[in-house]
């Protein structure tokens, strides 16, 4: 299947990218970059370098929206404990040797999907800014959209606000307008599954372990990760850490890995406490149809296994 | 202990009256009434009959707040299903042989809290109107409550609104004030843990068979309870119904009867999809102190036998 | 007339207490007390040193509430230059002799209008956090007011934000629970208003020269009102000052003194740029019926006149 | 100098197209069309008739959003009386000649104003979603603008609202992102401007008396409006009517037409009364830099002259 990556890249969209672009099952026929956790001349790059460094830089990158589509900033911000300071993965090249597109993301998405003639996939991993603009400038692109597969947002847990996870929060009327556009399927995977499918410190070690380009990124992406989580006790179990991105991947080549809900999903745009946070019903009368399969659990082993299987492989 | 229980009485309201009024180890000195889900003359009346019922006319009642603090009525409304239409709780007698007070509840709250000289817990299950009017007029009164105990919100779980629950949703504004006065112990039992405490028909007919007031009333409420719960699947286990009120009475006598976890705990009073839900921090790292212990467990089995053994009394 | 004066003295509340204690159409039963540019303290202990000047510390001042009525503080505040250093009225007597009543504002207010056998007029002149208690408290004392004449708010005037006036901002919710209360006849008289009564350094001269406790205090007030006024540009007029809170007692007794129009008028409690904002429907047809005579116009020399001649009165 | 309209047509936006496609001094290089006051495929095609009708069906017209922004429909929409029946305008042609583009309008806005090498100056009528949507995709045209003047707002006058104004309410958060773009500059009229430049009967019948297309088509969509106008009292003047957006384009031509104040303005996108209102800083003091030139007068007689001599051309 083809798939068009949207990503903020950070090292666990990387590992989604790497996944993306290394599986025998699909045809990464582009990456949008977004800002997130790092600005966008970020995002691109690392973008750009994670594609080179495992030898498909022939894969287009368009960079998108530099901030929010409606806010000037993140909202608030009195929660957010501050963007990271490691803003370049670390990788081995310094310099990716492919450019960026010059066409934006929004334009190369409405101009792709207005013109699809096969199934393409639309994998956001970052906040919805890009597509949120897409859908309000071109709504007829929604039906021509075969699947899209969200990372973002949590039921019983947040992160950068007591009901907030970064994703959501850092664009909520954008991540609104994507909920609500009317993508069928559309599944969100959130925290909650997430957290279920933790990549281990063996896990790590056997991806080091593969020599090839994708392991050895992969191991070192990863093992950051543990040690951040780790030392923030960020998730119950130690030495361990989710890959969210990735999970994203992994759904569209293995339909097992995550359990999901169909159930009705919007985002808060207001409240003063609870803006940036994704709504999921779950009563058994809900007022509204659902709009989004949200992802309640995972499968962590067979998530490994896939991209041990995966990342073995060199392109 | 003294108690003074502030009540919307309703069906397991009554439990919980019955409950205090009866246990060996309480005085309820007094009840408050307030608007809930049915009008405060309505939560008045009920209150007074069902003292009167079990023999415990001489428990006084004062009636608070005929709306919410701030608002003209619930917020928005759109999700909620209406109110009961069953505004009298069936018992027996059709009328009360005794009256309401003519001093209002927050200036009785006020005065006896003031004035206190013994330990008196304070045990709100309804919208939380008469309480932070209390503290706003007199926050003096915050250091003399020995205890609150609320009955209130929803961690995983909404009944009005996907995230809200009635009690704290019904009036946002005085269960935000309420959490933020000071109190000291507060405890909340929300939704999450009076789900675990589910009463089944085989302990209505315990109920039933002890052939005293109590457990005549209580296994009416409770049938009615189950017969509702079941009839709207409103929980996983048919024929089983949740007695919220009375768990917060049972926590004073019993303190293992509910886990809890001390947490920040905020209610939303603004927000388009999320006014009145209650914001609980389980982060790792919450930005804001603690404010209240809040039940995520609860032992059904240790709640029914305390039930059990108390309305097995008559006064 | 009987008068309640409501008060966070304040320059221009003292110049309105003495007026109320001076003129002889109107017996000023109480004043009550609330937080606003200065805390409840301060606002307190200037209202007794300005009774107490004049010779009229017979009546009795009551302290009310500390802080907002559901806020812990000012909303927002970023663009509120910061509470005035001079916490103390510049008076010359360093210290009250007469002391707060023990009674709060609130029980004061509920009380005494639950009593009421004549007319009392309630003259709110800073925010409305006692005035909203007291109708959440005691809704029925609303028929039992004779009048309501509040200094608040503005139309094409906004002083700590945009379209903000201080009095109104400072404690929304309660603002817009006593406009909606159901007061009649309710008078608001907002900056529009008062802008338009300036009074000039000409009319300090004639108040000073009139050898009175009252003359020289409103001298001394209002000489400093002018200077911050034309030191910061605040009104078009150099060496003027509007003297807000006396507008209201001088309507009392001079009904001319202002012109008003019939309006539905709300307070905006939420909103990002707008929270504290008076809502006047000025429209030809406005969806909500009036509940406030909004007063437009003023007539300075009529005030100036109705000022000297009272303040040339000792009591 | 070239001007692009963007425009929901609408009858005062008809004549704001006529004045552009006639005076000598503009080229009306192409008109936008937006979702507003009649659905976007009425506005589209009243747009195309009035061209047709004045013999400038050379002009392209590109259709834009046909809802707002982030917003699935106008906000709250509880006080705003419906949309007008009316969603044809009363020409002498019953179907327009000519077709819209199948560009959209974002992306006409983008790639005109990303490839202009001549100054262009661009005159929203209607809601801002386009040019919302236009500045989030690409906020590198922002600076490539030579000039912006908006139709909309109202400092002291709303219409759909107590204090908000149509164009500016029924998108609010794309008016917010307008008008803090950047753009350079940026006049604002609003309705305190428009209900100042009214034109009258008389009027009317020297437009009548003209004998041209634009002539005669002026003195029926302005005769519309006065009597729609006069009969809801909706101005002080009976037998006149404003026609707000011919003003924006009249003050391309002539200066001196508006009065105006630089001043900081934002959208209030939030707030329960007040969401959709322009928030107009007038303070001495404001917080924050001007963004936008503010017309609080304008001058009819001048206004009529102009529209006069215009309508007088054929082209």
């Amino acid at each position: 299947m083809k798939v068009i990556l949207d990503v903020d890249t950070g090292t666990d969209d990387a590992v989604a990218i790497m996944l993306a672009a290394l599986h025998p099952d699909l045809e990464l026929i582009a990456v949008t970059t977004v800002n997130g956790n790092v600005p966008l001349e970020n995002t691109t790059d690392n973008t750009l370098r994670t594609l080179d460094f495992i030898g498909r830089s022939d894969i287009p990158v368009y960079p998108g929206l530099a901030r929010p589509l409606v806010r000037h900033d993140f909202p608030g911000k009195k929660d957010y404990g501050g963007k990271s300071d490691m803003h370049g993965l670390e990788l081995p090249i310094p310099e990716a040797t492919s450019k960026a597109q010059d066409t934006g993301a929004v334009e190369y998405l409405v101009e792709t999907f207005r013109g699809a003639t096969e199934p393409i996939a639309l994998v956001p991993t970052g906040p919805l800014s890009n597509i949120g603009a897409a859908v309000a400038v071109a709504p007829d692109i929604v039906e021509k959209v075969h699947e899209v597969v969200i990372m973002g947002g949590g039921y019983k847990h947040g992160n950068v606000t007591p009901t907030g996870e970064f994703n959501i929060w850092a664009d909520p009327e954008a991540a609104d307008m994507t909920l609500t556009a009317g993508f069928d399927p559309l599944t969100l995977v959130p925290l909650d599954a997430t957290h279920q499918a933790l990549v281990t410190r063996e896990d790590v070690a056997r991806f080091e372990g593969l020599g090839t380009p994708a392991g050895t990124a992969a191991a070192r992406f990863i093992g950051r990760r543990i040690d951040a989580y780790t030392a923030g006790h960020r998730v119950e179990t130690a030495d361990a850490a989710p890959v969210h991105d990735a999970l994203c991947i992994a759904y569209l080549v293995d339909r097992e890995v995550i359990e999901t809900r169909h159930l009705h999903v919007r985002v808060e745009t207001q409240g003063e406490l609870t803006v940036g946070q994704t709504v999921i019903d779950t009563r058994t009368h809900a007022a509204e149809a659902p709009n989004a399969h949200v992802a309640f659990g995972a499968d962590a082993r067979r998530f490994v296994e896939l991209l041990a299987q995966t990342f073995a492989r060199t392109c």
